[in-house]
């Protein structure tokens, strides 16, 4: 609840349009559904342009079910479910129509087709492997409404694989690079492209790679200047800020 | 080197305006100016937008020296100098104009004062003992042209001060939030605001801090959405950054 | 056994009430009962206050229901079981009556329902998956005897949440906050409470969350001063210490 | 602000005791004095029944001075601030009547006197190199109006000195148990009271004690069941928390 | 793509046998075939003396065979599958001649069995149970055409086992060194030889090896002077750069 | 081989009674039996006392009985098989008469039944938990002769049950105090006995226990002088260890 | 106090040759001195047969020369104090007889120089680098009535250095093996010997030595079987360590 | 001492050329002079090509004095001294001829000038702030007599740098790549060429470098092939595996 928003309440109490009291629940109660197990935000999308996310890890497929449902009820759209595992997503599909993308574990439900996908992000990631987290960045973003283009299998020791896409890399208004291993591939496209760079490290690798921390910690230590990092494996959360810059040059 | 220039190269080769050797001596060395012990790239704000940043630790003052004079022989403006040490900006004070921040040990060469401050970003911190963090962030936001609103010691232990600027957070084009200790800041700040949040680790604090680590991995973990994060204590990327999304909207 | 009843012991001794040997006795062996693979203390709720508790982790089944027996037979009521797998349960249950909770995996034997809930202890959890843990600490305290208010999924990056819930938590004596991920739920309610907080890391996260490391460390990183730690998933823990705090303002 | 604030102001609004805009403005900025470098809430003790106490690392000396002289003007006592380097104690007593204590670095400005020190928390200690944390516990408790006893060099090694003082143990209402090395003082302790212990790792140690990483840990291990631990050398934090727990059986 | 080629792709532009925009095209995609989830590198044997390797971790069995088939369809020998689970290897089995290797899960297709093993590479492993990397070691290093001699099961703590065969290892152009737990091996035969030794660390071991973290680190702290280091259990990585080294003295 | 071997072999080849080929040879594979996968060593009972004990970590089951089947062969007794899986186990004793002990996974092999046990080792554990390692300890140092008291669950949080043991624990010749969680055990122990500790970690635990770890550091820095430690889990090392030390009293 | 002295004391008790009162105060503070600071335990040396130690570390000068001057006052011989920084050494050596070795930085004060050095402990150390540890140990087992034999400069990459010890090596009745970087001395070492061997990792390294970290961990891994292990640069307790075990065989 | 010269002795014993006493003494004493504090080893360069290199760190310069002399005394060549503090180097120049290079902190003392510098050894560096660490390696490369061509300031971040030198780089016989930050430089260099890489890590960072071990992480990750690692800073370590490496091709 911001400070106009406040205000006008404040208003409305002084013009008799409403007791103190009211008030004072209104603040407290209005925009949530509370589920026992779940509070359920609805003015989310109000307040930060974007549905409450789901996320599926330990949560029962009986408590995804019920937040979806109660979303659904409030007329939500294109609601993301994280980390679905296969047996959650085969009891959800049973009760509701359910798109569900078995790699990156990403379920989406009461998507709207006719959004446009505007702008240009690109998703870049070093292997084959690495796919499960290219993927959720590549469909979040598309269902947020930017449009994607994927350059997968070009990680910094076959340079050449990449330098041959340099053309479309230049052009792209966001870098999402995905790396698992020693995660040098930000570094190498933060020094081509002048747009901003979201560096995604992921658990591939084994031994030293440390289940994705390795690839981490190099990717924060970028000699490039325009990367930022988020969590191992979150390619979710990439796809989600690489959209809020995609859409800020947007007129709107 | 994009696809473009390199087609307009291959062509001059086939009109025989040039040699294919001379092509390829070109290809090899037109932008470097080797000092020996650094390779000065002039063509970077062409490529990227932005000079060259010389980063001033473990580099000796004459050879911070010789790469400023050989930017500013190249005409090259608004030259800012990371990690620069009180001896080596005693230095060089003496021998080039240099405006220096002793805080955030910046150096800036060559200013252009001209320069508009467009667009809005927010530089948030958690304390006071932070500022030598988010100093380098504003500073360095503004330098690239930016406009910078500073809301500092605004920590999540003493809420009501956060929220009392409710209003500014949320029109801002993109926040940077900066804090040490548990590095709470840029959770609450991402759950509040619509915009990207750069989150800027400290080596604040003591004991369990580890010189920075548990804020990093905290604002890693962040569970609000729109948060990325930079370097512990690396308000200097965090600033570049912002400044790249903050000039994404802008009619160019 | 405390300076008070090694007087005692030692008065005995003089007044020949005992023999010196047997006083020896007494003060090795007394207290407990030997199995051969535990020594159950049944003296500890005198000493202090509450049962021994059966951490239930590596324990096999017919251990864990040897020791329950052992108290039983001794008329203690109340016994927690923790960590008690599924499988140990099903064991147990069919053995002596068992009021088991799967998600926290908790066990309670021989449990007095009309001893009084007491006082004022809140349950704050960041998130639905949280839920393992926050349970442990509710029923711990419960059946330890103290009103529990659980005010669960208000984690601080859906601030309004949290702050619906002011008012109980301002008139709280004691508060658990339950988080994973950035764990910063405990710094943000420990800056709006004047009573105690007790911070419990969960393994909910992951990549850089490294089983609730993260969390922890945020934790202990709190810049909010009222605030101290228990162990990752350390659910019983901060139910018992709450207890304790809670019941020290009540008349005895 | 809590929810009958709230309420209140909101009740003032609707008499047209107040504007609207100005009940905004006081919600916005009514506590605290913004002195740029930091904003000191002078509702704190209000909210929170203490002051703001200030965190004097990496905090300019000059900064401190004004902190600390907004906060005299608007009458406050009992001004703790920790982490207080030599330096500035020497630059501050220049200015202000300082009680300094050097050994905890701890500075206390305009002491009220005549508070009485009521209850009982013991503050153990593993050994005489502990004294810097124990005596920052110790100060802080003072300050804050607690009856305190110290027991030092009590260390796990020499079980017999500790258990010498089993009787005052036994009667304290909170004890802080402040150890470096293997850390095991807590744990002795705890299994031995039945009031909460407070567990205070120090820096003390070499090797494979990574500067208190290791007694922090073995804390957090503790397989007694009543204690919660505060950050590495964080005497100043533990005495905040017993001073709570303290004196929350006291008739008020 | 060297420089030289680059020269000479240039001479075709200017004597045009090749036109400006073909040539860029050829610079682009000429040595990959992209599969959609993999760009195959043909021209890696050009280049680097050796196919690309497949990486069969975290990849599907249809993947790895698409990759495969690929390259058996350019003509590509001696193709090696690193990680090939046992699944994977079954499904390959099936529909391509596979040689298999349980113990390091290792494939080799399309084997060029009249490829001379020439040279001298000893593979040295501290015990029976880091055979599944020695072996890898061995097998990747034969694929490549090295004559390789194996001396297994002569850790430190039997220096006995270990000097018997002090002859051969003084005659070795390369050592491979495996060893997990302590990891000394490749010190103490860094110390007897006067060739360059590959250390491998393996994850053999429990408790504190930390998954071979522990042997890593001793490895990289090696004392002895020619030693240098890959990541845990990557014996291929060993067995191809002492390939590499072995083949340098041989006459071209 | 010792000094005088060698001098008593050089002396041979002097005399004639060998060649110098044969004393060469002899000294370099006189000792071992080579398995292929394993160096069977022979000479270790004498040379070190005890016979090459068999690590089944990691070992198939085959190469176990191969190596077990050598040894008896040659007519070695109380062969010791550490870390030996139940299926192992269970595939060895339908070729071989086989002691199992399932908790620690321990087997025994041609044990000599008449060997005396002697001396005064004290198995001391924390928990009922830790009966894995604790058996490991205490099996190993039976089967090497030595008489072995078991004080289970005395863990330092209930220090009357161990004070209770303190006459028995004062006359051991060496104890073994193995404890998982704060690992505080051999601390205090250390502080109450004059005899050697050997101390031993155990993985159990839960959260910041990290596997052991937490246990293993605060053991080191244990600030009871007499204490050494060994790995995580390493019953057999404390076992055997404990055997030199008890054996060293005895008139030989 | 052992269960002997407590008998003897309820016997007083009884025979009323003292009160029960008295006897309890007895239990409580006979064997110690509080100095404030410190708590000197002057049963020490009668309950494990040796001094109090000094851990000089962290102390003030003034506090070192109280608890020296109270054991003086007690008649103590041979008292030591470890970690004794130069200039505290300095104050001291003007108030007391001193004798101070810079290099471990021990101090032994009132050494009775009559005490006869028995049995055979032998201290070998990786490489000169490593004597400010090797000292330590070597002259704590002197000062506690050890021959002690010094192997320094013996590192496993030069294995000749060490081999040509072999014959003293393996007389010895304990080995305290001392080293650095990898940390593999211990292990080869403990394959060639058939007595105890303390290990002790030190600090020398850069790095990924971590401080001596690394060391440690090697050490705990040792496949070798009859290593245990001590803190980082802790030669004290390996000296004491090793002089108990070397002290067992002797004739009481 | 090899297999082929032990039979020669043992041939002179047979023969009685030399008695068994002192051959066994030959064996034990004859390629060392034991300066007491260091054991020096002349035979180094007979079995291993190169003389022993004096360590300097944590050596006092009286020590490294001596070392050095005694090797001249011994007529040896080149001697290398690493890790020569300012101070120490300023104490040995005044006493013998040495050639001190300050960034790298190398001395060189007795240098062949007349040894011709053969083969091809890239230095590659990512920075003007990795000099320290490869001029050490360079300068070690080229005393053992290889030629060496330094590539400095050519890190992944401007790509356009390094491709500049691919054809001086796809010549190399080795090539060292040093870099601190992320390290990715030795994978995008070990993906162009097709010789042996040896990676070096630098402590050159900030933050999540942690004094290096980033970069060393991510080198041992590479997903190039032919890369192998030493110790962070180890420019030395990484000097001499190269020269091994290079001269390997060589007609001897």
């Amino acid at each position: 609840m911001n400070q106009k928003e406040l205000i006008s309440l404040l208003n409305d109490v002084q013009k008799n349009n409403i007791t103190p009291e009211s008030a004072a629940a209104k603040l407290k109660t209005a925009p949530f559904d509370d589920l026992g197990y779940a509070v359920v935000d609805h003015h989310r999308s109000l307040r930060q342009g974007v549905n409450e996310v789901i996320f599926g890890q330990n949560k029962a497929a009986e408590q995804i079910l019920g937040i979806t449902k109660n979303m659904l009820e409030n007329g939500e759209r294109d609601i993301i479910i994280t980390r679905l595992s296969h047996e959650s997503a085969e009891y959800l599909s049973d009760k509701i129509p359910l798109e569900y993308h078995k790699l990156p574990k990403l379920g989406i439900v009461n998507r709207n087709k006719e959004k446009p996908q505007t702008g240009n992000i690109i998703v870049a990631s070093g292997g084959t492997s690495d796919m499960f987290v290219s993927e959720e960045a590549a469909l979040t973003a598309e269902v947020l409404g930017n449009r994607v283009t994927r350059l997968y299998d070009v990680g910094v020791a076959g340079l050449h694989r990449m330098l041959s896409h340099l053309d479309e890399l230049v052009k792209a208004r966001v870098v999402i690079a995905v790396a698992g291993m020693e995660g040098a591939l930000p570094s190498v496209i933060g020094g081509l492209v002048n747009c901003p760079v979201i560096a995604v490290p992921t658990s591939v690798g084994y031994g030293a790679s440390f289940g994705g921390t390795t690839a981490l910690l190099a990717m924060l230590n970028s000699c490039a200047s325009g990367v930022s990092v988020v969590n191992i494996d979150n390619g979710f959360g990439a796809g989600f800020i690489a959209s809020r810059i995609n859409k800020m040059g947007e007129v709107k």
